[in-house]
């Protein structure tokens, strides 16, 4: 930092692009301050260094700072100043902040940049001396790509990139670029194994009337990927070379990107010559939210793996509970995991499976480690929040077992949260309709109670892509993007009483059409994710008829739809639990 | 616009104050095209001439544009072009529009100014020749302005000044230029009579630590109100000299203003020297909307009151339906008329009375004329909404009675309408929740039968001010402000077949706080107006126990507040329809 005349440097926990989980080549921040959590930001000014995180890691960053030298900023704590305001504070008027705009996303470089200008700061955006000082580093990975077949997509490459070129044209734009490594899967149909739980390549993408590009890394391709991408009228060309493909495109093009979604560096050599149009929803996205007839008809077939692999894990746990055999949050996810892997088209899993008994269940993005591992007793609740990447699609479930005696009040505050559940599994909504609007449906009986969960109640689903993915949202907050025929979207109202336990109750939703009157167009949900309800949970003198009425038709699909997949046994003990 | 060289004007129905309500002196629209509806563009041409209003307009345009050479465009319609659009495709490359920047809200206008520019074509913002051409045109009212005293409002000017200065300041502003009437009316603790159903004066203010200024006519102003604002502290100058106290501000100052609520005239004039804050919710119509002890006591009172007139008028109607007495649409206006204005501070009705029979019901403006005037038959449904001003409070209440039998459909869809009405008054919900989120708890069962209603749930009222005031709302589209505890706000789901007829069922409700748990601080509503439902139109078998509880509780508490107000009879025959 004296060499390069930077004052403080910030180090950020994401990638070149921007992705949910960071490739260990780019865990810089875990690197230097041996912090290990999904979120945090280092700090380093020539005599003090920090690091700021969220309530959810202030233990943990405690534990893993000691003795580093780093201070622990607990973001969230009135006391907590913001690290640009500790910056600003920190430093002198012309001094100067180095970041790696290779791992930001513009539109956040971009904002840092304009609060450090206000306060008299230079910002250089190309600070990374990381490569010399990281013994190690790990490479960009190099997994393999390959080919997701049109029976999986539904739809070749070649189309999807016509259908991406009309929407870019509407967007008043003539290229785009894309720097998400799932919308790059997608629009390509192809996938990789290169980020955990994300089954995607390492990738840029160019898009235009003249040419789409895709920049790889040449040891990713097989000829077999080779051949199809020439096929699909796809120009391949290497990773490192898309800054310089940028520098280019001829002066003043119209070039549309997600500021949120392209890292600043390549963000800044485009914005030095081509006018840069910015959209926050970019329309590969829109167009990779709305499911395919193939698509749909792929989830619905992961579904009913997935269900057969949770009703096989529930029997063994009802089994070792009865027969007292420890079984802990870490066999849980094993379990999970080894009976899912045994269904067709298994992949892997989607995201790392929270097993939490009792009072882990309320710490919402608990996984257990060997340190924390907790026997599951038979007494009191067990929350399970697991989900796989299957060829034909990618599941999302969580359920809450009893596992023994459980109290009045627990029964009542499940039978909120399902309350909840099924209520906006029950919503019927115009065309237009935003999540903001469907999200009380969620959450009006945990209200009246005076309590909340404080996580969305529905995310966006892929198609064996991530496990969370955009547009679409149905939150306490304002996302404009409505719910469309074809989205599949989470439905999981939660309750969390810290040191007690965890609820959450979450199924897939697919928006369907409804009916169309005078009106207009009218949605609705279909429940996609087939599993049984803990029954022995409700207190059925909360329930009205309409969703006693909701449980039993869900409880009979799931039957149907399961019991052929069972072997006998297995079937009566679902009869037999409903 | 020879003379002055410009090629088309755009005539608005605004005025300088953006009300709702324009005074004559500002019917500029009106004067130039015949056409009386509230909304509604006149653009001229050299040679052309088109007025641009919405559906609810298209009849009566059509009707009051006849031989006049105006053309109707309506909005709305796919092919009807956008007034913008029209005039760019009109006129040619380097001509110049016309408006009057005096009665154009500054956003509205520099969003005009900055399409034109991408069309090359220049704007006048002076452009207002109407004076010499318009006989008779009306002055500016003049009404005498009054005091109101703080037994109603609770809080004394001085006192309100110096929190709207505190709010300026925080936001980072030393001046604000307040142009809102019903603002300037709360703030000074003045009302008037200048402007029909809102008892507010013609004037401008401008608040700042140094000096707060009212610019008012100075004919308005009696020795009393004189005395009493030289009391608070505030200066009086003449309402036209506004501009030359703007150009007097010290270069640089920082005034905060909200650029819909100023006109661009004012809005030109400030931005010239000063640096101007923008805020869509102006801190004082944020402190104005949180009523205190007095105004929420004063409302509660005027709710009695109001309660007590429509069972007066509920029981002359059922009267003269029994009895075969001819009751037609403008008798039920001037019945409630006449009831309200019996009772202890009534100045005037808050709106104009909607009283629709059967299919006029269903015209969501509708207001009875002459001419369409209808009797109300022993068949079928009437709507009436209606409002009063009352020194301690204004009103706003709709409801949909039985004139005699009714379809079995009629009873489900007003069911509907209901269940949504109460599913809303029952609501619990976190600080922080805005009106979007709730608006489906309104909408949820019309949807399920695939109907819907196009207007908002719910808007904010104001104390002796606007029956329609903000910032909050309850609505389908997104407003950002939260429902704090003292907001009073509309509760109105409705439902309208064309031809057939129209419901709606119309409470104020107040926010209130409920509880606080770990979860933070939860709010309800406490349903303020006072006037049974009629329980005719009810199917009771739709609804759940907890809404049937809701209406016998609600019942209880209009029975027990009206019936110590109204006479024996009056009281028996309350009981009897409850």
């Amino acid at each position: 930092m004296q060499q390069e005349q930077v004052h403080a440097c910030v180090i950020p926990s994401t990638d070149p692009h921007i992705g949910e989980y960071t490739p260990g080549r780019w865990k810089t921040r875990e690197w230097i301050s041996g912090f290990t959590g999904s979120a945090g930001t280092v700090v380093i000014t020539k005599d003090k260094a920090g690091l700021w995180t969220d309530s959810r890691y202030f233990l943990q960053a405690e534990e893993q700072l000691k003795d580093t030298g780093i201070d622990l900023y607990k973001d969230g704590l009135p006391e907590t100043p913001a690290f640009s305001d500790w910056i600003a504070s920190e430093l002198s008027a012309g001094d100067c902040v180095g970041i790696e705009g290779d791992v930001y996303a513009a539109s956040e470089a971009k904002s840092l940049i304009e609060y450090f200008s206000g306060k008299n700061l230079n910002v250089r955006t190309d600070f990374a001396p990381y490569d010399s000082l990281w013994e190690n580093r790990p490479a960009i990975p190099a997994n393999p790509a390959f080919v997701l077949p049109e029976r999986f997509t539904g739809k070749s490459c070649r189309d999807k990139i016509k259908e991406v070129i009309t929407d870019v044209n509407k967007n008043q734009a003539d290229i785009t670029i894309l720097a998400a490594l799932d919308t790059i899967a997608w629009l390509f149909n192809i996938r990789g194994n290169d980020v955990k739980y994300n089954p995607v390549c390492v990738s840029y993408a160019i898009v235009s009337e003249k040419e789409t590009v895709l920049f790889i890394a040449p040891e990713k391709l097989t000829q077999e990927v080779s051949d199809y991408l020439q096929q699909e009228g796809v120009v391949v060309a290497d990773y490192e070379k898309i800054a310089g493909y940028i520098c280019s495109i001829p002066s003043g093009t119209k070039v549309l990107i997600n500021p949120a979604k392209i890292n600043y560096r390549l963000y800044s050599i485009l914005s030095e010559h081509c006018t840069v149009k910015e959209t926050t929803v970019h329309p590969a996205d829109s167009l990779k939210s709305i499911k395919n007839t193939t698509e749909i008809a792929g989830i619905r077939n992961a579904m009913q793996k997935d269900g057969v692999a949770m009703v096989k894990f529930l029997i063994d746990l009802e089994k070792a509970l009865k027969n007292n055999e420890t079984i802990t949050e870490l066999d849980v996810e094993e379990k999970l995991r080894v009976y899912r892997s045994e269904q067709e088209f298994y992949f892997g899993e989607s995201f790392e499976t929270i097993a939490g008994y009792a009072a882990h269940g309320a710490i919402v993005h608990y996984a257990a480690t060997p340190e924390s591992n907790a026997a599951v007793l038979p007494d009191g609740i067990l929350l399970i929040d697991s989900g796989a990447q299957y060829f034909d699609g990618t599941t999302d479930i969580t359920r809450t077992v009893s596992t023994g005696q459980v109290s009045e009040t627990i029964k009542q505050n499940f039978t909120y949260v399902l309350k909840g559940h099924i209520q906006l599994a029950l919503a019927v909504f115009p065309a237009g309709t935003v999540g903001m609007q469907l999200d009380a449906l969620a959450r009006q009986f945990l209200w009246k109670a005076g309590q909340n969960f404080l996580h969305g109640t529905g995310h966006g689903v892929g198609c064996f892509l991530n496990v969370h993915e955009g547009p679409q949202s149905i939150r306490m907050n304002y996302n404009p993007v409505p719910l469309e025929p074809g989205m599949i979207t989470s439905n999981e109202p939660g309750l969390y009483l810290a040191g007690e336990y965890g609820i959450r109750i979450e199924n897939l939703l697919l928006t369907v059409k409804a009916r169309t009157t005078d009106f207009g167009d009218f949605y609705a949900f279909e429940t996609l994710t087939l599993c049984p309800v803990d029954t022995r949970l409700i207190d059925y003198s909360l329930l009205s008829p309409e969703e006693i009425g909701w449980l039993n038709d869900y409880h009979q699909k799931v039957y149907d739809q399961l019991a052929p997949l069972l072997s006998k046994e297995e079937a009566a003990w679902l009869k037999e639990i409903l």
